[in-house]
């Protein structure tokens, strides 16, 4: 039923995808990016994106154990160390305590994930299995998600500066040194599968991959909505901004 | 810190955790058993729901396959059967079907869980992946939602039958079975777990499980809520109701 597609078209269709489906279009983001949350929201968003964070080296690792081909190997390692860092550069997920200490919460209460939201974790935690349980094309397949990532970096960085004023150069460099490691991250991902997806039902899964990591990131900020903006029903044993 | 608690006391401290955090204390479910949900809105709550009842077979064979105790094996798989069926017995996921069929869901559709809502695919996951990974102690534990659900169903089963013309004797058929199969399953599990919780530590995992448990049923209410109740943001790709 379904053809094969030329690898430009594929490209195409992981596009669409992202432009339909990438989480650069859910609401939460336009409240960030806006100016539009107070520190108790900024802060909620911090702790839970914290998972999904923390998730990124394991998953990464999880995509080495299985995968024989010792140039991938190679060429998927310093997805880890930018994130766990390496020698001196503590790398991305100490960047990422940086922003939460900056915002005031307590380091050992956001490693521990307690106040999190479950759906945080339940999402992150997709992340990893799929990743270790499918096949590697579609593993690959599920990174696609930072082709679209130097825009929403970009919004975020500008965005949070301008309307903040607990946010500074300091606590964004997180997202500052994304802006030079996704693309080349996405490039290499993107040629991956459009070589390698070389019959239909491949070039689906990969598209489905696409698909379901937008999900992953789309259902947590529809968490962060529900509990923190509207309706504002904080599950039990979440996190609660100070005052409420 | 922790100190060895009696079996009663320990039974005490899950019967609290119930108290705090099952889902019977959920909005949702306020709405769904009072009658105040449009047919729309019990469609995606039966359809992503399915998404849970088609895990339990799934999550309870993990539990079987790391498990060296014949005895446990041999007491456990009537859950599998209950779910399942057996010979001419169809089972609960098909009292299910028959549910989502008397509300006017495409089967296959509903089967194929296209339409449901991400979260509930990664809430139902992180379940099965629970059982399969933590501790044989901790995998029955989180079975102890089921000691708070028969007087879930009970409300659910007269709340729905007086509020919804759409509802009827026949489709309910599922809540009325498990009034009978669920006690016996918790009983069990909570006999299982006050005799081999031993030490301290066991004993913070079992409430820890249960609570991991309680999260999963929550973040499930908490996404349908958000989707088709209040504020109604419906995530791509997910089920949308007849005229919305």
């Amino acid at each position: 039923m379904t053809t094969l597609m030329s690898p430009d078209e594929l490209e195409a269709a992981l596009r669409k995808v992202g432009a339909e489906r990438y989480h650069n279009l859910h609401p939460f983001h336009h409240l960030l990016h806006g100016g539009k949350l107070n520190k108790g929201q900024v802060q909620a968003w911090a702790l839970n994106r914290y998972c999904y964070q923390s998730i990124i080296p394991q998953k990464d690792a999880a995509l080495m154990a299985r995968c024989e081909d010792r140039e991938l190997r190679r060429e998927w390692l310093h997805r880890i160390t930018d994130h766990d860092g390496y020698g001196e550069d503590l790398g991305g997920i100490e960047r990422w305590l940086v922003l939460t200490d900056g915002l005031g919460l307590d380091r050992d209460y956001v490693m521990s994930k307690r106040g999190a939201l479950a759906t945080s974790r339940f999402a992150t935690e997709a992340y990893r299995h799929f990743v270790a349980e499918k096949t590697l094309l579609e593993a690959v397949a599920s990174s696609l998600t930072e082709l679209f990532a130097p825009g929403i970096h970009k919004e975020r960085i500008s965005g949070m500066l301008e309307h903040y004023d607990f946010i500074d150069e300091k606590v964004i460099a997180y997202f500052k040194r994304r802006l030079d490691q996704a693309p080349k991250d996405a490039d290499f991902a993107l040629e991956y599968v459009k070589k390698n997806a070389k019959t239909p039902e491949q070039q689906q899964q990969v598209i489905a991959a696409l698909t379901f990591k937008t999900d992953v990131l789309w259902a947590q900020l529809d968490a962060l909505y529900f509990a923190y903006v509207d309706p504002g029903f904080i599950p039990p044993g979440a996190f609660r901004p100070t005052g409420k």
